[in-house]
């Protein structure tokens, strides 16, 4: 048992990597809270992809029940957000609803919240540019076509994987605020002069994104393969690593760059 | 985008391999699916470890709130229990709920159910065992001490986790319902006689359960190891996978044949 206790403690996830740095998140902290998000992606797209497209899940005309408005998967994503808002989800700041209008208030027991962000740039909320990215762009790219009636369950899997995708982006508030505060002198007159063009090359690094990207796909090939005791099935994976290093690529790496130039632009008010 | 739909077919996931069978589930078919939710529970336990204990999510004593009766916990699954089932889950067999009582009934689209299990069977709910084991038995095993304040995170981690064990304990009425359309005759006599051992002797194939363990504990090694480009760091999981197989040993295993046996009981009903 103590092996094991160890063993978690070794490989803390980035919620203990977090609660570790409260006091102040380091760019490096950061970066491997990162590191540990790209596994949740991944097992969240895998899950996902178990079911077909399911479009009746998304279809806004289904509902002649007048309890529902809109998709089955918005009267299931706004009830599921106010369950866990009471729940105390959205008091951690890294933790972005897609329906923030009319959440209740917690009712949680209370635990003090980082104060890490500067207050102008911690609301900062694109999950309605990630739901139309996700259901327009992203879901067709790893679903099979087709329909086995399983709704409920695919909607909770399009949840559970839009809020990591939602953190992971947002995350870039962490980033930003960790990048500003390790060289401040950089970052101060970019800002002043909102030269958008210039803060996105300092928070650009070519070579620490291909290797992110490098290293999704190779977690794709790890995590979605055929695991057995005889032989490794090579070639068949459950999400193919090719879209996920392409989801990376073009989407979650730009959309987080995007959040922390937002942020930092907000970062002197 | 064809060779990436190819590979999402050829990796059909359990719920397909469902559908194809669901005229007529068979033991292959089934056991394919049992491999398939292995996967689901590693993953789960594997977000479940991300957070420590959170003891206040499971403390009944703490709300001096009227709006919650209970634990966070309690609140939590009661709640998402009821959106899912207005959202069609439990239309599904193959899903049982924590709480079934005052379930609200599916609004959602109508997609014919498979009608594969014998009735008096099909019913079974040891959701109240698995419960208790949760918390008391199996949680204390693979999440290490101390609060982080993510109370409504760990119990959704808690909830995707107890539903893919809880599936994967109760699809042992769709294992036995297969066993005993293959071969009858073996199983008539002995559920006439209310012969339990001579069934569980039946029920009982050694070599594929010890199979299962050791599989088990190779996929906690894959899926829970921590992937770079660089090297693979051997040695450190994200769950010990000692005890993801003893999970499966002790627990998971033997749960799921007493659900084989207790639907048997009730075959010729």
């Amino acid at each position: 048992m103590l092996r094991f206790l160890v063993s978690v403690l070794v490989l803390a996830s980035c919620k203990e990597v977090q609660k570790m740095a409260k006091a102040q998140y380091t760019v490096d902290s950061a970066r491997a809270c990162l590191v540990r998000q790209e596994d949740t992606i991944i097992f969240a797209l895998i899950e996902r992809a178990k079911f077909p497209l399911n479009s009746p899940t998304y279809n806004h005309t289904f509902t002649s029940i007048s309890q529902i408005q809109g998709s089955l998967l918005h009267f299931f994503i706004r009830n599921t957000e106010a369950i866990q808002s009471k729940a105390g989800r959205y008091t951690n700041p890294e933790e972005i609803p897609f329906f923030p209008e009319n959440l209740p208030p917690s009712v949680a027991p209370y635990y003090p919240s980082s104060e890490f962000l500067h207050s102008a740039g911690a609301l900062i909320n694109i999950n309605k540019d990630i739901w139309k990215l996700y259901f327009h762009v992203l879901l067709p790219m790893f679903v099979a076509s087709g329909d086995d009636g399983n709704y409920a369950q695919t909607a909770a899997a399009d949840l559970t994987l839009l809020q990591a995708i939602s953190r992971r982006i947002h995350y870039g508030r962490f980033v930003a605020e960790a990048k500003f505060r390790e060289t401040p002198q950089i970052f101060e007159s970019l800002i002043r002069a909102k030269d958008r063009k210039a803060l996105m090359k300092v928070l650009t690094l070519e070579s620490i994104e291909k290797m992110v990207v490098k290293r999704v796909e190779k977690k794709a090939m790890v995590f979605g393969h055929e695991v057995s005791l005889e032989h490794v099935k090579e070639g068949t994976y459950k999400v193919d690593p090719s879209v996920v290093s392409l989801l990376y690529q073009k989407w979650l790496i730009p959309l987080t760059k995007n959040v922390e130039l937002e942020y930092l632009l907000r970062r002197l008010d």
